[in-house]
């Protein structure tokens, strides 16, 4: 199985691909940050943002895709900038007919460091580890991008052997 | 000049088009309002408001898409919600390589009804007599995409004009 973690910001927008094998191996197949110019006006950035996600669906065929629950945000500026973003993300996995899982910032942490108030390097570090790459993954929302990619798979890999057990 | 006016909401998105004629009259080319199944999961109802905005652009060729500014909102759980409408508003203009103008909440309601502290109604029924309608457009999201419109064709048409009397 294969997913893309994206993981939403107003500035950089992390995305990274992990396929989970047969043998319950992970590998990355690929991460990265989309810079979002802000000299560009809004619904540009958005369209970058767009084609770029687009873009990675394409080369990749992930299965699902996995992003970031928010239940908070610092103010009602920063969370609708935010929304803007995550409006478009999850568009783009609907456009490619992708179901969209959503996952709490703790839930993530926990899967990935055993820690839900883990700090960004923390989970940076594990990710490295987990993935078996030669050097970490930068920059941290590329990380944090993979960290959801490998809650999903780990979630739903459970969820499976739960429901082979069952019955 | 056609323009299309997007009234961005959790539950409703209006939409409505308005063309100023040479003559400076307007004129209604269609309004409505995207109704979102709220038992459909987000990625869907995103690509819905998506794939129908982009059905009334290919129709209809507006010039520009104009759309309401947020500054504030209840709260950031709320913020998000529109934030996400917003994105995917912005992102089918940008797709389609219109430019997006946006307006303050005060701005639309002082060019449409003269008073910027206007209701819902009071907004509807000014747009009516201003599009000469035989009846008011319903739902309300309608009468607000119209007026965002307005607002945007009162203003552009007033920079024309300023630039023409300049030159």
């Amino acid at each position: 199985m294969r997913v893309l973690g994206i993981d939403c910001g107003g500035e950089y927008t992390g995305y990274g691909l992990v396929e989970m094998t047969s043998r319950d191996r992970l590998i990355c197949l690929t991460c990265g940050a989309i810079k979002l110019s802000t000299r560009d006006p809004l619904p540009k950035r958005l369209y970058s943002i767009y084609s770029q996600l687009g873009e990675i669906i394409s080369e990749y065929h992930p299965d699902e895709v996995a992003i970031e629950d928010v239940f908070y945000a610092v103010n009602a500026k920063s969370a609708l900038k935010l929304g803007q973003v995550r409006g478009v993300a999850m568009l783009v996995a609907a456009s490619a007919g992708l179901h969209v899982a959503e996952y709490a910032p703790l839930t993530i942490k926990s899967s990935v460091v055993g820690y839900g108030r883990a700090e960004k390097q923390q989970v940076q570090h594990m990710v490295t580890q987990l993935l078996e790459l030669p050097t970490p993954p930068e920059p941290l929302d590329a990380s944090d991008a993979l960290a959801i990619a490998i809650c999903h798979l780990h979630t739903s890999g459970t969820l499976h052997k739960q429901r082979a057990i069952a019955h």
